[in-house]
Formats: structure tokens, C-alpha cells, sequence
């Protein structure tokens, strides 16, 4: 293919490559060799990046479900959670952390999953890009693959898309304030949903008189509406509502052919508040280095 | 929530981001006060980096996928190429194309695909990770919700992965020679595995007898290999597998209800040179701004 | 020194480096080994990060007086301009042309300096801060070297300070309009300045009425009070003030010791429009690669 | 100056910038409106790339001097130490100390000088050129402006140079094995200096025999050459240079008018060594946030 190239198109690459072919810091520096090129072109991968995150720093990779407002409600999400969609996400999740073992922690909520990677990981040489796009290829990707066990008769009506990106987070302190920032979001979100929702379907309120009667109210409002109005308590909803769900490793016993068990590493659900200190206090190996 | 938390820890986070709070230079930079902020924690969000890509450039997000030598493998696909997953592929790539309406042109072969937005493109502000992660993402999707068009007795027996990243081409002659790099590969590894599955499958060798005999050797060897022993002419071989697919946007007619035509956009592959001059003079367009 | 280091401190150190030591992707990448360090501590060295600008674009590299509206007042320099001033950043900026070869243009005016790199440098591996801190070392090193030889009855009162930046420019449009939009700003600036203190020393004003009197004014109106007020021409000013200075190099004759001349390149200094295309007619090697 | 564009060029700036302009993305993004650009060149300015570094990171710049090997020759510096020189340093190293206030440390030796800003510094809103710059500025212009005081005999016979980076460190660790790295490499560069600097101007060797008598040899065998050979104890060499130069704050008291004595905060010379816990223990405000 390469001597179908008319000999000016040669000229002209080598022309403007001229300086890089000449230079011996970008050879020493790439390890890149004409000898080694398959053609003429493969100097264009000197215009990649290099995109390594900073060592010794948190690694969060987040995806967010893109305009999923508009996809749960084509496919008949029940409102305000659809607890099918959220297991979905889990089962996708654990997907990622199973294939990513410097993962250790993953949270999610809503159309959204976070999965925090040791300080010191080296996957894919800490390379940005490559971090965001697998974690967020193999979530997409196990989301449409799992999808038909938790929603068997309903065949998507699109190829759902998350985005995803990377972020840094020196210190412990900034790492569980990003964790408790999503969490309350999700605590915040919910209460919300919930009483806009039971407005609607219970109160038989039009969304816009439910957006009216919600505007300027604070948590207690809200728990108050839920309470005096449908005798809901909201501290008793499901705490994977209210909380979203957390994915960590454990060893879990399992039982062994001949009778017995052996302990064996599993990644669990947990419904729990990572706001406090008390997670973290019964889960110090999470925040230390390994 | 919020009110669960210790008084202690607010400090924490108060002492913390103080610098934050007090700095009016990072207010006025990022539009960010205390008061829209939904929890104390959402100073996190400045640990975010602006990523956008210089402009009057050209942007190519690439995705290639992870492990698909297994994953060819696994799923039986043909061997040296499976015309299934090459459409498989195509598939994926015009919904990538026809949701991303400035990409001008795009170029796939073997596991791996490469999307040229124009260099105006003001998508998502030309941030960097929010284009490779939804293009990624959405491929991926694509890929695994259309696979039973492609393969109806086979059900992926995992969910397949692509990463992706974005790499910048300043000038036309570089995005060109970017495009002759992918399709030089293209048919440096397909004249490749032509020849070498010849060898195995009708030439009776081994695997590694195969790779053997092909050590050292150039096109023209090749070529006389295939001709002379397999009586394959490799210049009449299906031009999808030597030249790969371009996809671009073409006006097609349409058929009218009553009767007439009349012209459409439409998303159209290709499976041509791009190396040479000839299609860029017949497709100008692509490298002038629009 | 490192003998004395405690063995639990040298402990610490192994252990939060550990994953490094052990990970063979960053030997090969950064070509480093345990071998190599001088001490323990040379890790440190992995935080530093791959900051070399995309290929085959103008780099610009702008410094910028900090201050200098303090700076010239308190040294006395001549409103609305100072010849002796601006001769002094024109020193400056050739001595750093002088030394960066790649340099093909510098444009100046006022307390600022821009100098263009040609697209194809590899000086500095085109590393981004490497070039922006030699450029604006040297450039303030000069400024101060040089000083008495423009000011010699004037010691500086304290040592003056440029910050500097590198900027990318792709096409050749965009480097003619960077340094467009340098001297659109000298024009614009100079012609307030000459009419704000012809107001002042010869009209009489204090500056908050020149001021004010200049509010809302456009070129015409400032050209007008000019001459009518004070008989000024202001397009018989003198060029170095209304178009600053572009420094290039050009061929120019040398007397030889036994008599006759020969040609050498050397910096000169010219006083032109860079904003149509006259400059850039006659100067076409100036925007192709060398 | 604009009005003589000519039509056509404004044509061309408009039509290639007409993407920006029609974008409200990049008005929100950038607080950029037509209105307020000076000229229609203003654009280029969207080429300027956020630099921000992460926030809640140790900030360190160093400055570095620039084939300082050849200018301490030139100048003739003693050897292998030039007291003058490295106090020339601290005293350049004490402008750029007392000119940002968020720097709590310093640390120099040799030609170079490491300045760590404050974890929450918002100087120049932690524009990573912006700090180089300004550091690299100052520091080389109090260099050549304090140069006379150290040596009055002796004009630089050309500008010297330095050239600077910005480095981030996440954690205290971190930042204490980076000092510490400068500092082991203070300590063998100048046992090394001592010892190859005593062979040939006491013990008469060339550069050359030098060289080839400490190859291989360890800091036990230096040791043992200066004391056996040439009397020299090297551990009661000035602790300057055995450890370089700690500059920090430090409350001093300072004689009153009318008697008596008040508190005030200096910047302070220690040589002292940095590599161990006791500084760290007696100084704990550093590395605490404050």
C-alpha cells in the first residue's frame, strides 16, 4: 500500500517530520525508530499524550448515566426508584470491580457509580484516559448484557451511554468528602423524589402543583408532608434509597464440597451512611496503604 | 443528612476549605458559592480538571478493543477475518456517527475504530474526557445491543470492552497521515493473517510452523505465497478487509409516497483508499471548514 | 547522610513506594531503577509530569511585565512613552532570540514580549515550562544586565519581574492573528495614552478629567482632539510607539578587514504593520517549514 | 488599525472563529462577549490552557541554573565551594520569599533553590506557569541585582540563567522525601567536590587522575581519602555546605525606639539538616495547615 504512494506524498511526510527524524531526544524519549515503524505515518503517535495521574493520590473514575431522565422513563421506570434499575447498576458495578482489583470501593446512586482506586495503583500506569474509558466501556457494556435479567420483558429501546472521568483526591479527607458529597446528594435527591412523587400518585397533584408546593421547602418540610399528609416515615424507607449502595470486598465463608468452609473474597452490597465516622472507624484498611 | 454529621468533622471540612471560602479569586473563576452549593462537601468538585482541547484542531477519539484475541476466540469468529463482526463493528460506529453529527468521517478495521470531529467542533466544549468517554461508551453499547443482529445463535459469553482516547491533529496533512497510519496497518496485519491462515488451514502447517515461514518476509513474499501455493490473487480479495471502512455522510435519494425523490443525509460506508490524493479531491469538503 | 536515616523512616519510604519498586511498567517507562537513585528519596522524582507541547504548532511564549505600572513610575520613565524603556525591552528580547535559534519572530510593546517558535522546534523537547522559564529567565536577566546602559544615572530600587506563558497557536491564520491581536492592542492603548497625557501636560487636565473626557471616545474622536486640541498628527508619530516592534532575522552586509563585504544573518529591529498582508508577502519563509 | 484590515481579512478571521462566536458554550464557559474584545483578534486568547494544580497539594518550584558549570568558571568561582556565590543565592532566594508569603520553606544548595508553597495556597489561583514564572523572574533578578553586593570586583560578563518548574506532592511524606532528595544530593555532590577538589589542589593530581582515583569509591572511602591524605575532617566542614540552606520564618525579636524589644517575622538562614525527624518535630506548623 505504501509504494502506491505517489513519491511527492512521501517528500512531503518526510518533509514535515523531517525535524522529529533528525532529532535524537524525541528517539531517546519515545524509543521509537524508523526501523521499528510500519510506515511512514506512525509518527502521529507522538501526538499523543501522556496523561499519568500524580502518584500517591486517590484515583475516583465516575459514570453518569447520559440523559437518562428521558431513558427511565421510555422504559417505564417506576417512580420515584425503580428498584430493578438500581440492582441493574449494581450488578454492572460489580462488574468493573471485579475485573479492576485496585478498586476498593465503588458507591453508587441514581444513574451514577463512582469506584475509587487505591492511592497507589498502577493500572494502566495510572494513564487518565485509559482508566475512564475502560471503567466506563466495561460498565456500559455489562449494563446491556445484564440488562434482560432485570428487565426480561422489556427489550431497550436504544444503546444506553454513560460518560465517565477521572478525578484526584490527595488526601483521605478530600476522598470521603467526595463520598459524602454523592451521599448527600442521594439523601438530598431522594427525600426529594419521594415526596414530589407521592404528591402526584397519592395526593393526585400535577407535577407542576408538586414542583410549586416543594419550592423553598428544607428536609424537615418534606419529612413532615411524607408523615402528615401519607403516613410515611421516611428514616423506614429502603435504605438502598436512602442511601445508595456501597460496594466493598469481604471475606464471606463458603461452604465446601466435603462439608466445612474456607474464606473467601466477595464483593458485597451495603446500604450504609459513609457520611460518619463509623464506617470508617470498622473499615480503616480501606483508607490505608496495602 | 448533613445534620448527622459531628460538629467535629464540619470543622474538619470547614478548616480545610477555608482558604477556599475566603479566596474570592476562585468564586469568580468557577461561579461557586457557599449558598448553591446542595452540602458542605461539594467543594470537592474543584479537584475537576479543564481538560478541553486546543481548538482549530482536529480531535479523533479512537476505540479499539480490549483482549479481542480471546474474544475472537471465544465467540468462534472466522478466521483471518469474520465479515459478521467487521459489520458488527460498522454497525456500532454509524450510531456513534449518528449521534455525534460533527464527526465528518470515520475509519474502522479489525478491532478498532477512529472518529475525526472537525476541527470547529464545540461538542461538549471539546472536553477532552467527556469525548472519549461517550463515544467509547456509546460504541460499546451499540456493539453489544445490535450483536444478535449479527450473531443470532451466539450470546456474548462476556461483556466485550473498547477504551478509547482523544489525540489532536493540528494541520490536514497530519490528520491524513493519521488516517494512512490506521489503514498501512490495516494492510500490513490483514495481508498478514491472510497469508498465515492460508498456511494453516489450507497449507496443513502448524500455528507456529506458519509464523516460522513468514519471519522476515516482505509484501511481495507474501503475495507470491498466497498466489502460488493457494492460488489466491490477495489485489481481488474482498476490499472491506484490505482497505477496511470509511463512513461518511452522503445526500442519497430517498423515495417520495407520491411518486419522486427527493435528497438525504445519510450515513454511507466506504471501503477505499484513503492514502492517496484521489479521495480527498473527490471529498474536499471534509478538510475545509463548513 | 542516608546512613543516618533511621531504619524505621527508610521503612516508611520502601512502603508508600513499594507498588513503584515492585511495578515493572514504570521501570521501562521512565527508565529508572533502583540502581540508578542516588538515594532512597529519588522517587520523588515520578511526580514530575510529561508537560511537552502537541507537535507541529506555533509555540508562543509571552512575558509580561508585572508591576510596571508601579515600576515605571516609580524609575521615572517618560509618559505617555519612554524611548529609553522600550529600547531597553528590545535589548532584552535579543539577547533571548540571540540565544533560541528556533525563535523566528518576537513581537514587543510596551511592558510585554512575544516570541514565536518555529512550529517544528524541538528546543527543550518542547517541553511547555521549560521553555516559558528559560525564555523569561533570560528576558529578565538582560532587562536588569542591560539597565545602565539605558538608565545610567538611575539605579533600579528594586529587581523588576516578567511572568511568562506558553500558548499553542495550530494554523498559520491563528499565529498571524495572535500577534494581530498584539498590536491591534499596542494601537488601541497607545493612541488612549498619547491623547489621556497630551490632555494632561499640555491641556492642562488632571487625570481624573482626562479621563473622563476620553470615556466613551472612539479612535476618530481621539485622533481628532489630538489635532485640533494639540496639533498632533498622530500618524506621524513615531512607529515604534504606534506599532511596536518586530524583531526578525535578515541577511545583512558585513565589512571584511581587507575591504569588500559579506552577507550575515543578524537581529534587526523594524517598526511595521503585521496586521495585513504586506509584512507577510515579503516574509513567506517566515510561515513555511524551514 | 482595524479599520485597515482589509474586508476579506476580517472575512476569513470571522469565518474561522464563527463556530466560537455563535456558541453560547464558550460565552457562559469564558465570560467573553464581542463587546468586550478590543479587536476582532481577541479570540486567541481561548488558546490559553487552564494550568490550575490540584488543590490540597504541596506546590514546590524549583529553580535551577542554566550551565551554571561554565558561568561559575567565567566568573571564577572558588572551589569547590564559593561562599559568596551560595550566599548570593540566599539572598536571591530571600527576595522571592518575602515577595510570596505563602511559601513556608525553602531549601537551597549548589545552583539550585526548592521553594514549597503552602497546601492551600490561591497565589495566582495556582496557576501552575503563573508560579514558575513569577518565582523564576524573581529569582534571576535578584540575582544579577544583588550581584555587586557579593561581588563588587567582578561584572557577570553575560546574563546568567535559571530555569524553573512547578512540581505537586500530595501527601507530608511526600514533600519530606523530596527535601530530602535535594538534600542527599547536597551531601554527595559536595563530599564528592571536597574530595576531588582537595586531590588536585592540594594533592596535585589532574582533573583527570582525580576522576579516575574516586571512581567506585563510597562516602566511607571519601571520608577516609580526605582525612588520611589531607588531614580534613569532613564532618566539621561548614555545616552550609555539607547541608545547604533552610530558609523559614521565624518570629525575632527586634530593639524598640524607646527601649525594650518587639516580636517580629524574619526570614531566616538555617543549615541544618532536613532528612530526619527532628527539624520536622521542632517545626510541626509546617507541614499542619495553618
Amino acid at each position: 500500500m505504501l509504494i502506491r504512494c505517489s513519491a511527492s506524498k512521501i517528500m512531503i511526510i518526510c518533509h514535515s517530520t523531517a525535524a522529529f527524524i533528525r532529532s535524537n531526544i524525541w528517539k531517546k524519549a519515545f524509543h521509537f525508530s524508523a526501523a521499528m515503524a510500519k510506515s511512514k505515518f506512525e509518527y502521529v503517535r507522538l501526538f499523543e499524550v501522556d496523561d499519568r495521574c500524580l502518584p500517591n493520590t486517590w484515583v475516583v473514575v465516575r459514570v453518569d448515566g447520559k440523559g437518562f431522565h428521558k431513558f427511565s422513563t421510555e422504559h417505564g421506570y417506576e417512580k420515584p426508584n425503580d428498584i430493578k434499575a438500581l440492582s441493574l447498576m449494581n450488578r454492572a458495578a460489580t462488574s468493573v470491580m471485579e475485573e479492576f482489583k485496585d478498586i476498593c470501593l465503588a458507591y453508587g446512586q441514581s444513574d451514577e457509580y463512582s469506584f475509587v482506586f487505591r492511592k497507589e495503583t498502577q493500572a494502566y500506569s495510572r494513564r487518565s484516559a485509559k482508566l475512564s474509558t475502560n471503567v466506563c466501556s466495561l460498565f456500559t457494556s455489562a449494563f446491556v448484557y445484564y440488562w434482560n435479567e432485570y428487565f426480561p420483558t422489556i427489550k431497550p429501546r436504544y444503546p444506553p451511554v454513560f460518560d465517565g472521568r477521572t478525578v484526584l483526591y490527595p488526601s483521605n479527607q478530600n476522598i470521603r468528602d467526595y463520598l459524602s458529597w454523592r451521599q448527600a446528594d442521594c439523601h438530598i435527591n431522594n427525600l426529594y423524589n419521594t415526596t414530589f412523587w407521592a404528591l402526584i400518585l397519592k395526593g393526585g397533584l400535577t407535577p407542576t402543583e408538586a414542583e410549586n408546593k416543594l419550592k423553598g421547602t428544607l428536609s424537615g418540610d418534606k419529612n413532615e408532608i411524607l408523615f402528615s399528609q401519607f403516613a410515611i416515615n421516611y428514616n423506614t424507607e429502603p435504605e438502598m434509597l436512602r442511601k445508595g449502595t456501597v460496594l466493598v470486598r469481604r471475606k464471606v465463608p463458603v461452604a465446601l464440597p466435603n462439608g466445612g468452609t474456607r474464606e473467601k473474597s466477595q464483593i458485597v452490597q451495603e446500604h450504609v451512611d459513609i457520611i460518619g465516622d463509623e464506617f470508617w472507624n470498622t473499615n480503616t484498611h480501606l483508607l490505608t496503604l496495602t
